[in-house]
C-alpha cells in the first residue's frame, strides 16, 4: 500500500518549491517512508508529484531497482560522476551531480527536512538551487497517519513485546527472596541487567530489536530516563518498559507493566490504582478531534483530584506526574503527534502511547503503558496484557 | 582518557572559526565523541578550546553534568529559554538562545560537521553567526586514531565477535545433509536466518548489539551485500560476516570467515587459498607511513597475478575482487581511513579491516576478514579465530 503524499503536495504547492529533498540513510525515518528503501549509506531521494532515487555510487543500484518505490532510480554514471570527479574536486563533483539531477527532474528549488545536511544544502545553493529547511517536518506529520499495513506491522511487533514482558514477569514472579530482600533466580540475584538481557533474547527470537529495555527498581524508577541496574528487591516497585523495533518492518511498539514481587507499601499500591484510573480517563477522552493536550489533561486532573502534584499545577514539581502522557509510536519509537501540553489534533490512523506514572525517590515509580490507534469512531487498544502489580509469594 | 584534541585546535586556527559546534544525538559518533555523553535526544556540543553542553531542556542535565566530559553544561534556563518562548515562535526562540549561548563563550563564528542540521545552521545565520559546513570532517579524522583505552573496548567487541562465530561454525559443522543437499540441525532445515539469530542471541549473551549480520550460501554469497537468506547447502560456500556493537562502550568489531560443509569445488578451494595469500600480502604491506592505497594495491597484485579480474584492472567487472580492501572501525562500524584506491596514510592508532574477496555467482563467495590496530612499528591483528574452509563430514 503506498502513502499518501497528497499533503506534500499541496506543501510544495504553497511554498511554491519544486520538490522535496532528503539527503540521508535509511535510519531517518524520513527518508525511509519517502522512498520506501533500506540502505545503510546516505542516498538522495526527490519528490516532486514523484519519488526519484539518486545513487552516486552504483553498489546499491541493483536493490533499489528492486525494492524502492521510486518512480526512477538512477545513479552518478548516468550523469557523467566520474568525468566530473576528473575535472573538479569531489565536493563540487557531487554537487554538479545533484543539481544536474534536479535539472533533469525540471526542479530548481526545494524544500528539505530541517536536518537535511549543511554541506550538501551548500553546495546546491552555489549551483544556484533554492533550498529552504522546511519547519513544519511535513513528511514526519504526513507518517504520523499510519495505513493499515503499518498498523498491522506495529502489531507485529507488539506481540513480540507481550511475549518479552511475559518472560520478565515470570522472572520476578518466580524469583525466591533472600536475607536481605533481593531477589533470586536459581541461587543468583535477579538484576535489572538480567531481566533486561532474558527480555532482549526474548525479542530477538520473535525478530525484534532493541537499543534499550528499562527494567528498573525501587528509587531508580523514580527517574523516569534510569534503565535500572543492580539487584532487584522484593516489596519494591520494579518498571519494565519495552520498545523493540521489528527487524524487518522497521516498525516499533511500546510497553510498560509495573510489578512488584509480594506485598508493596500502602504507597505503591495506591499510585497503581490512580494511575490505572488516569489511563482509562486518558483511553475515555481519545477520539479523532481531540486533542493531544486534552488526553494529557484528563491524566493530570486524576492525578491532581488525589492530591499528587503534576507538571500542570507545579511546574517544577520532581516528584509525582513528571513527563507527558504519551507520544507517536511508529518508525521512530518518539514520533508525532504528542499526547502533552500544546498536543495536535488526534485523526483516525495516529498511534499513540498512554504512559501515566508516578515518581519519588523515597517511594518508587509506578507506569503502565498500552498504545492505540486512532479510528474513525474512538481508539482501538493495540495492548493485549493483564495489569497486576503484584506478582509472586 | 580524554580524547587529544589537538588537530581540532589547529582547524579552528587555520579556519579562523572561533569554534567547532555539533547538533545531534549520540547516535552521531562524532557528537559522542567530541561530548562524551549519550543521549538519544539532540543536544549542542561547543568545542573552543573547551567542550561546553547545552540543552534546550533540562530532562538530561543532571545526568549530562554527572556524564559528559564538558567543562560546562548549561541548560535553556540559563538563557531565558521560557520567556523567549513567550516572546517569539519556537523556531526563533531556539536559535535565540543559542546565539546567547555561543556569545556567552565569546563565538561569533562557527565550523561545524558536514551533516549538521541545515534548519539550525539558516537559523544561527539569521542571528548574524557565521557558520561554515567543514569539509575535512576533522572530528572524525580526529577519532580515527584511537587510544588504548579505545583498542582496549574494540578487543572486547571481538571477544564477543569470537564466541558468536563459533556457535554459527558449530551449527554448520555439526549439521546432517539431507537428499537434496540441505543442512539440518535436529531434524530442521538449517537457514541463514536461523544462523544469523543464533549468532545474535551470543552476541547478546556477550554484552553486544548488531543491526545486521551477513550469513549468504552459494550464489548469495556473491553478492558482498546480500545478508543471505534460506536453507544452506552441503559443499557451497558459506561467507558468515559479523560487525557487532559493545553496547556500553558503543565500539565494534567485524571478522568475516567462509566456510563450507562437506567437499567444496576445486575453485572455491583454489579461491580460499588465493584469499589467504592476498590477506597476508596485505598485511605484509601494512605499517605506518603505508598508504590505505598501497594495502589495497598488494591485495589486487595477488589477485591479478592469479589472473582474477578485479576492479582496478577491470573497472565494470561485477565478479572477482569487486569491493575494497579495508575500512576503519570503532564508534562506527565503517570510518576513516579507508583501505582502497586513494587510501589515506595509516599512522599508528588507526584501527582497520583486512578482507579481501572473490565473488562469481556461477561460484559463490569468499571472503576473509580480520582487523588490525596500526603501532608504531607495525600493526598487531586483534582477531583471533582460525581460518579454515571444510567444517563437517
Amino acid at each position: 500500500m503506498e502513502p499518501d503524499f497528497s499533503e506534500l503536495d499541496s506543501y510544495l504547492a504553497e511554498t511554491d518549491a519544486d520538490g522535496y529533498l532528503v539527503h540521508a540513510d535509511s535510519e531517518e525515518s524520513d527518508q525511509y517512508y519517502l522512498s520506501g528503501f533500506d540502505a545503510p549509506d546516505p542516498y538522495i531521494t526527490l519528490y516532486n508529484g514523484e519519488v526519484h532515487l539518486f545513487l552516486f555510487r552504483s553498489l546499491e543500484y541493483g536493490r533499489a531497482k528492486k525494492e524502492a518505490r521510486a518512480a526512477t532510480v538512477e545513479r552518478g554514471s548516468d550523469y557523467d560522476f566520474e568525468s566530473l570527479l576528473a575535472e573538479y574536486d569531489p565536493d563540487e563533483a557531487r554537487a554538479r551531480v545533484l543539481e544536474a539531477f534536479l535539472s533533469e527532474h525540471g526542479v530548481g528549488s526545494i524544500a528539505t527536512p530541517p536536518q537535511f545536511p549543511l554541506q550538501t544544502a551548500d553546495q546546491l545553493r552555489e549551483q544556484g538551487i533554492d533550498v529552504t529547511a522546511d519547519d513544519s517536518s511535513i513528511v514526519t506529520k504526513i507518517r504520523a497517519k499510519k495505513t493499515d499495513e503499518e498498523v498491522g506491522y506495529i502489531r507485529e511487533a507488539q506481540r513480540a513485546n507481550e511475549a518479552a514482558m511475559a518472560r520478565a514477569e515470570e522472572l520476578i514472579s518466580t524469583a525466591t527472596v533472600d536475607d536481605e530482600g533481593q531477589l533470586l533466580q536459581n541461587g543468583e540475584l535477579l538484576t535489572s541487567e538480567r531481566v533486561r538481557e532474558e527480555i532482549e533474547v526474548t525479542l530477538l527470537r520473535h525478530g525484534c530489536g532493541l537499543d534499550e529495555t528499562i527494567v528498573a527498581c525501587g528509587s531508580d524508577g523514580a527517574d523516569p530516563h534510569d534503565r535500572g541496574s543492580g539487584p532487584l528487591r522484593a516489596g519494591e516497585s520494579i518498571i519494565v518498559d519495552i520498545f523493540p523495533q521489528n527487524k524487518q518492518s522497521k516498525y516499533h511498539a511500546d510497553m510498560t507493566r509495573t510489578f512488584c514481587h509480594g506485598e508493596p507499601s500502602d504507597t505503591i499500591r495506591e499510585w497503581y490504582d490512580l494511575t490505572q484510573e488516569a489511563k482509562e480517563a486518558a483511553l475515555a477522552a481519545l477520539e479523532p478531534g481531540a486533542t493531544g493536550e486534552e488526553v494529557h489533561a484528563a491524566v493530570c486532573e486524576v492525578y491532581e483530584d488525589a492530591g499528587e502534584p503534576t507538571l500542570r499545577n507545579e511546574p517544577t514539581t520532581e516528584t509525582g506526574f513528571i513527563h507527558s502522557t504519551g507520544h507517536g509510536l511508529g518508525l521512530d519509537v518518539h514520533e508525532q503527534p504528542s499526547v502533552a501540553p500544546s498536543g495536535e489534533t488526534l485523526e483516525p490512523g495516529h498511534v499513540v502511547t498512554i504512559e501515566p506514572g508516578l515518581y519519588d525517590p523515597d517511594v518508587g515509580g509506578v507506569r503502565i503503558e498500552d498504545f492505540v490507534v486512532v479510528t474513525d469512531d474512538g481508539y482501538e487498544n493495540i495492548v493485549d496484557y493483564d495489569e497486576h502489580l503484584v506478582v509472586g509469594e
